[in-house]
């Protein structure tokens, strides 16, 4: 059974405790609980980890590229600023999938500009913690037509 | 059965007859073939529509409050120059998820700015025609939180 | 009896329809009625037409310079974005009046630059319907001016 | 009757004097005769004020917001380059009209960014000193809708 | 014997019929014959078409992928405003060049850009109708060096 | 006994009187009133002067060189637009202290460049009349400190 | 009695150490003594924590959500390029005082936009340790109201 | 004899005063007398005014504009933002020579911008006080020009 | 015979020995030869010059305005940056037609800048040496316009 | 006698020559004629130099440094695009000032820059050849202060 | 024997095992066993130190500053976007050379600005693994000078 | 034996005679000198140019590819403003070392951007005369890894 890793970026450990009008009801816990049961149903193994720290995501990624299949990766305020997590998922061979909760590009226009979505192999934003279950879906059909080759 | 609206913008008529190392092997037709036969296992009765036009497309969103329960659109060149079809999906109350085959974050400069994302219900890029098939699946989620209120 | 076209831009035949606290609760048909009657008084024919199309506009100006002595134009969305409705503003005779119902001013950054502007007659913003009813006094002075001399 | 303010910015004093070819024949002292004229049809009384001094402006906005119903503003090239003047008619409660007698979109680039805007009731721009007499009529009709309340 | 789409973009059907001095007295029905006249000289049959419609003219592009040898193309005021016709221009196979009347850069701001020129084979501009001439000439070497290989 | 002068800008004498809900429900007199209080127990006595006025604001500064130990100073909108002031204060030798009601970071995107900060002796933003209040106890510490050298 | 957090970011560590001309001759640990003595006197127990690492001033800041009643705190070269620490202050209920030792404006161009202002309760700059020392008294006037609402 | 306003803007009252190394040790008297002697050998009766006010500065151009035969006018700190200074100088009718003390290109970047140069007959900068007296050179020989056509 | 000087700029000595996949495999003295046997259909007499100096440019241009009745110019390099060639090109009379091998718009983002076309009769690019032939027929056609005048 | 180098840009061997309109009837000469008959009173010896070439320039700054007391320098398109010259102006002691027959800050856009600016003693502009006169006086007086101290 | 930090930045532990094409083939631990041999020769004691995290980097250069004689430092991504790590370097008083494997000025846009290049003693970009070996021969030339003061 | 070329760009012919604090004490005969002896221990025979001309140094640059087997290149201000340097660059085959003396980086915002950077194998800077003696056994290790294949 292959392995997942969904990786949290900072902030992400408050879900559903604060501000649940904008982010949901729902936390961070629960969400792991939903993707962990989808991933079953879809023959994959999901693990979850979160980080405030940006040179740990990039440890995240790294150690991801040795154990797990692919990366569901939320990086929150990081996705605008880092450079050296863009360098982290080009250097790493599992296919990475960008997730937003909210519509980043309805809010600040700092947040317009996304430094990693050029080397992630997709994007999905705006769907509140549905947005992780789209891309599970999506990592599951990339992880099959990786294996027909 | 509620009825989705499938609205390709600009181009797409040309699919998987043109660089289909770029916009993969499937053609227009394939992929709304296979968004119906998706669409029934969901419930959902999945139509289609293309146009080259500005106009036309907004037009289509127009009718599609009329008649449709959401809409699953890929903007092509318009999403990073029209405020029109911006103001259209504004003005119309069902959902509407705007997807595209290609990354677009990763090409030319012109094509990072989305004037159409503010105004959807989410976005879904990078993923071929699967953008398509998991924005139906997004887009199936939110009739069902819709109905269930 | 002087023509007068007036001219509506994307998405203004739902008007009255959908966001009535935004933009009014009258309809275009209702608007086009009180023109036409307003119209009556300064002895000047009102005629209206809606295009979503950026060129069926082009088209109804071009004619326009053919059939009316002045127009009264909400170019919408387009405003912000159509060097080619400048164009063929610039390339008519007849004076060509801006009209917007609300404050574009005071609303997002991109709708803050009009192409069509330099090329105007004048321009009336953010009175509601009687932006129109305003543009269509002023179009009758200029008219008389123009008879003068 | 109710009160009207119009109130003149810089260099206006010189209207009719001075380059007649680009702001017209007529002098201030004639335009607001017109407008007192066109006020008695309306049951409205036009009274006027011309200053060159940014602070005197903020003055006769802060003190018209006492004594008169509303404010036709003409800002001059404080349009551009007043955030205080902007604070002004932000803090005061009655309807403001900014207007201007040539077409300034189509001057320099930097008279395109209008500070004032935002905040105006409405604008009307291009008409020569008929930019006034139109405002008339517009703060007229909002002053009828004020008071049907 | 080739065919070759002589595509002309909006408001050039007013060429000749106004503002005789800024684009020259020819009309665009005596540029297409003259054009065809030259085109026999080459061996090449030129037709052509003309629309204010982005829309349409993407749609010709396309067709003319299917039955012409090379596309002659003044996309007007579309020229700095389409992703979407760079994007048909990109899609199809057949030569397209570029041509203008006026020297483009020497005029306002807003059209030094241009989103077509990075694909399409050449570029010609500023020789009045003698610019679509030269072009031609130069699709008639490109075809002959097209056949020779 | 040390004098301070309490310098408001434009608008604010407006403070109390108009959206309480932005600015607190302290008029401007009442702050004035707290500030002198205040001054009493730290040993300094506090005046004000309120101007709309550029000019006048940079005379007030230019005079309080002459008279006063050091500024209290809320430039209003003048804060993101006038070198001139500016200038006057790099030009006096007393400290002046940058003041704001407040949070001008998180309003509009011309609020965010601040002219006159680079020099003054400090800034302090958001506390609403508290702003004040802190300035004057750092300016209190600031004389104590240039009597001590 | 209430604790208050005192958050110093990345080198401040270094204070007094190094370059006293620019940050002053008192230490990290000095500054947060004549703090304590200061929170004493108000009824405040204050308690420090300084790091080099974004990652930890999230952590740190989440945890003075559960444990403290405000925070004072200096994000140093974070204060320009951390969308994450201004998502965290965002998210966190307590009010937190943005602190600088020096003046801000009056360095490079890339020190004068703030990503975490927007959000903070206020702040204070340029007067040295004396900054930290005016951020307690405004929390302890902040933390009175509350209370007495 | 032909009359010259010498028209010094804000804080220049302060000249000789303050920060004699950057400005020099005269006083503005000292430069206007210097001015005066200097006039009678050219046959020029020179007069001065200073004001630090925007609006005083613009009721002296209109006024010169009667009396004077030209102004030598250094704007201070509203050369980089004044609109309405610039639309006086094009206004009247007589020639208005700016002037500068100091190389304002080398100084800090919002000083390269200058609103007024563009309507003024010529500029001279960087020369301190001898800027103006090179200035009453050049007008004497224009006004020279003026009287010989 | 009327004379034409074909100008090359800065690199184009190298055409032919270098990156042939990118320039073409023809020498600059082919070219030139090229130039002058279709010269001769045309009655032109046509002579070249390299120069990689921008003063020998500038130079050769207004030597050319003694003795030739057009140029065929390709500014290499010095067409984005020199402002001196434009001002050469402005000040001579003949025409002087901007060529280029490449399609410029297609290459780096400081290549998108012309400083020259402004100035130049008309402008061709995109066609290998192929340009220089359109501009000598272009050329031809223009001197033939001069003349029947 | 002091040796003072008149230094003329690219295109200025054209004065006279080309569009007196714009830049006087005087030739090159006729200038230089002027200086040194106006250097005689002033007694010093002026003597000319011009070149087209940017390195040529450089070459002749660096040698006025061992020969004349002072350059008197028109950069002419140089002056917006040349890092190069800047060195060396600032590399060597002699005192430059800079000149402009036009007013450059009324023209386009590109020329409102000025690199060298910033390391000359002064800057002249607008008087057409009385730039150059003017410059020589302030030369003058630069000199005879230098030779006070 | 002087002591030398070599600190890799984010995802430099990668080296050699991912895009050999790009980076090369050797590991980050060859080129740390290359320096400590070239050091041995220089007789400089070389460690080395990577991580991914900002604030573990900024702890390094600080101790550094208590054993190390200087620091040789690949930044990788942090290098565009770390304003914290400036303020480290510039706060410590050892030399520290900037050095980068590839040539980063010929990458995407946002590699352009380096944050600390402006506070490093120097920079080698571009030479593989060999920019590391330069900066060593570089350092030891630098610490032989400062020994030799 | 291998020759290599040291260019020297603008006014570094004035090195060690100004400016000594800023540049160093070495003249540029010293350093030539310096180079070759170390040339002659790395079997590299070291001569060297210098040029104030854009032109001359292309031209340099192209007759070193026919006699140099590398070239160690300081561009001084023609880094910043010379797209014809950096095409001749692209066209040699032997490579290209950019070196500066100072610290470019931490100098005027105009002198961050390269224009040659791109093309060049490697970069060094802010060494003083170091640079070059750097660049050249750079040069050496890149000619002895080419020989080697």
């Amino acid at each position: 059974m292959k392995k997942i890793l969904v990786l949290h970026g900072p902030n992400l450990n408050l879900l559903g405790l604060r501000e649940p009008d904008v982010y949901g009801r729902m936390t961070m816990a629960e969400i792991d609980q939903q993707l962990q049961q989808a991933g079953r149903q879809l023959d994959l193994e999901v693990h979850s980890l979160q980080s405030n720290s940006e040179g740990a995501l990039i440890d995240a990624l790294q150690a991801a590229n040795q154990e797990d299949a692919g990366v569901i990766f939320n990086p929150g305020g990081y996705t605008h600023t880092s450079v050296a997590i863009r360098d982290a998922i080009a250097a790493i061979e599992i296919p990475v999938i960008e997730v937003h909760l909210s519509n980043v590009d309805g809010r600040e226009e700092f947040r317009h500009r996304s430094l990693v979505s050029a080397v992630c192999a997709g994007k999905i934003s705006g769907f509140g913690w549905r947005s992780y279950w789209l891309a599970l879906h999506a990592l599951s059909k990339i992880l099959d037509n990786i294996s027909e080759q």
